[in-house]
């Protein structure tokens, strides 16, 4: 086992060592990240177009989320994949963003995108393949955005730690770490959801933690016992792909849920949460 | 990805197809699996003395638990590590029993003990080591005594449920899952707690599934936080090493919480419990 | 990284430290394990009647092989699956020796069945599920008989190391150690071989380790390309399923390869083995 | 399982279906990737002056490779690890290039490069953590450089094959896969070599494959054996990290080897080489 309260760690800006108190990162007096309450980011897989989106903001809104997500880039395995809409996804994402007040999140592939995200986005998400894209985090360690780091597929806690300290160590501290489940033997889930990730996240580091149990478990009825579990293990937020039709969704239909499910997990979750002291 | 949710899986005993209520298992009128109370089994590793165990047991008793755990055969790594007190540690537990009322479990390494544990012992726990040591299963399978059955260290769901068909197809319907991490590449942790487990088995199976923080972390203070998010997520018990003196411990006392500790965790548990409308 | 050249290993009977030289087990004057002749063990999965095992023996005889495997206790995932032919196929197993002089390997499942291995059985093999059924391990190094220990489906060497210890430290020496694929993350593969395995044994123990391509790949035409890796590896031995009718095996078809394929494999590892100053 | 014989695979111009014949890569009349004389890649793992790459350089030359690996940016785990000389070691490559005659390969890690190594470099290498770096990989499709693709740490076949699948769908048939090692538990080793990759993707794949024995075990004495193994198994060539001061090297000095054990390496892969019909 590695010791992970080495008295030497290899990350230092992102360690608790050096920086005691928890990280709170400030989007506006409404949205604040790493605080007592909860981030919720909710929205599908890929942007598919305005009506979608705006039908599934709507519901997403009034269930508490205060995050929309939703995928203009997409990462997919195979070329032959629907791989996103590109700018126009940006644009229908700025557009429901302004209509409903929600905060968009949404992944970056290409570090000549860095600037528009800069201007655009609210929260730029690294995703699991490009955690080690040090290229990548370098550039976004240049800009103030929260960066939402998920943790590669097969990456230990420390590299993860690591890749954070790629963008802080170039200026930017504010990282926001997302536990997706980790690659195992076990194929009964699409991920194995590394639980234990959150409490050690928390002793050894600063940075707040959300959890995206969607990528975690591929099962659309598995999100809410796993979104029980990981706010009850200390996490400070959720990523959750919902999708108005999640069996014609055009990814990930099959871990996506419906604006109603959704509205019963946020109500399941609320109660764990006030248990621990938290809110939504 | 495997479909749990299969049409036909190749587990029957086990499978809520054919068994839809939970399986509840009687063992007084006090101690009863299965239902709203959490089963909550706690106590040291191994064995070590009647003082050690009298001094944990009267702890833990307070604290909520009503199952005293305590291995006196050890299946350790090495053959040159402390392999428990053998049947003197099973009269210490007996006695122990007797003074504080607390049910007995340890762990059964030989099939020819099988006579002596469903005499003397309430619940016969088969560790990982031993979850497709399918001779003892099938023998255990014509006792009437509940068994813990914990799951292989690299053993698939289904694997897991067909080794608990083993013991149910000769005639012993009393089997109780424990999933205690499962082996992967993270190291930071002794085993990575597979917390989507839980809601698995609970989907697919009847049977009772209670979660083992100790060996799944490896880690003391790690205990807490993964127990409330066992029981967020759904299991229906606990089983947790505590010891008069971790330190000291001749096994396993890195993941050994004190009798305070533990007292602090029940404490932190039953307000996750009541939460999801479960009981300590 | 767990340094494996470490100057006090864990396990002592087994270290190259402690025993220079390699160990060298004979049988009879004709079939000695661990020397410059390789081992080649060949035969069905199950033993499934005589005329398919004396037909099968006759070939893999010709072929090179001087042992022929046959399961007659199968370790099947599940309990309705073909269990073997039990004693039945042990005496099949000894008849087919005697028409035609090769020594038998079989698993042992039960203590129960160990003095009458100990009589009727030329090499025992404890299979991956039992690889830490220490009881087992326990006894069978009370014999003397040559036990083929494969490595669990999940552990280090280290681990595996140590459950030869079991063995040794109760007095047999004779251990050979046999590789059969690991499990991980990667399904194309029924497991993963771990190639690295050989020379890592080879440099911190002297026992003899023989590599099972069969159960590492799962793919009957993969055999012989994974053959050739291990002999070039330095394994001192191969064991291989031979179906005279794959297709209808009773188990393990998919990777169990014909009489004329086994012949084609043993001519290209004959290759390798004298490239390497091995033989067959 | 996954059927890796499907009828419809997911990647087209990466599948021996649609593509018999072996793919071979002709960068002058004395270097040719994918025919039957082996792509031998030999250097240390970052350069770090004119000086060390010239000695290394001739020595390798003279033991066979015609290929010289030497990072100049480096993907390095930590930000304030050694990340490369940069351009200036690029510079000293080329230099080294002129004097020796040996082709260059280089790792590529931001997209500004392309450009450069295209004009500069002899095989521009896509390291494991960009994998699944789709914006790079589609850029470097639009090049007609060989690009040696390494397998992502925890990838599948599929997953990788599909990576190349991007490159070639861009424009750019000419790419070499390398099997490095994936991440599994064990950790004795630093990676699990896996073997069998070879032979499933010279059968679903017409594209050469080679092997990286170095980061797959991350020990020096291992990569004989391991390279062995590779060749036996029918690899297409071999990639080796050689330092003229392994204790002292700036990177990766434990899976280093030095001139004089390379020479060794060289001579025993010939005689496998030959074994097999393949020559150095």
């Amino acid at each position: 086992m590695v010791n992970i309260e080495n008295e030497n760690p290899r990350y230092i800006k992102a360690s608790r060592k050096f920086h005691k108190d928890n990280t709170v990162i400030k989007i506006d007096n409404e949205t604040v990240i790493g605080d007592k309450d909860l981030m919720i980011i909710a929205g599908p897989c890929s942007v598919e177009s305005y009506e979608q989106l705006i039908e599934i903001a709507k519901r997403v809104k009034k269930a508490g989320a205060k995050y929309l997500r939703g995928g203009v880039f997409k990462p997919r395995t195979s070329p032959y994949e629907f791989q996103g809409l590109g700018y126009e996804g940006l644009e229908i994402l700025k557009r429901v963003r302004e209509e409903t007040g929600l905060k968009i999140v949404t992944e970056i592939m290409s570090v000549d995108d860095i600037e528009l995200f800069e201007k655009e986005v609210d929260v730029i998400q690294v995703g699991s393949r490009n955690m080690q894209n040090f290229d990548l985090l370098k550039r976004l360690g240049k800009t103030k955005k929260p960066i939402l780091l998920k943790r590669g597929l097969a990456s230990t806690i420390e590299e993860w730690l690591l890749a954070a300290e790629y963008i802080m160590n170039e200026g930017n501290p504010n990282v926001i770490l997302c536990e997706r489940g980790i690659r195992t033997y076990e194929t009964t889930t699409r991920n194995t959801l590394d639980i234990s990730a959150i409490p050690l996240v928390k002793k050894v580091s600063h940075l707040p933690i959300i959890v995206d149990p969607s990528h975690a478990s591929g099962i659309r009825w598995m999100i809410e016992p796993l979104s029980k579990a990981a706010v009850a293990a200390g996490a400070d937020g959720l990523i959750i792909e919902v999708h108005n039709n999640p069996d014609k969704a055009l990814s990930d239909g099959a871990q996506s849920v419906t604006p109603d499910m959704f509205d019963n997990i946020i109500k399941n979750v609320k109660i764990i949460a006030t248990a621990v002291g938290r809110s939504v």
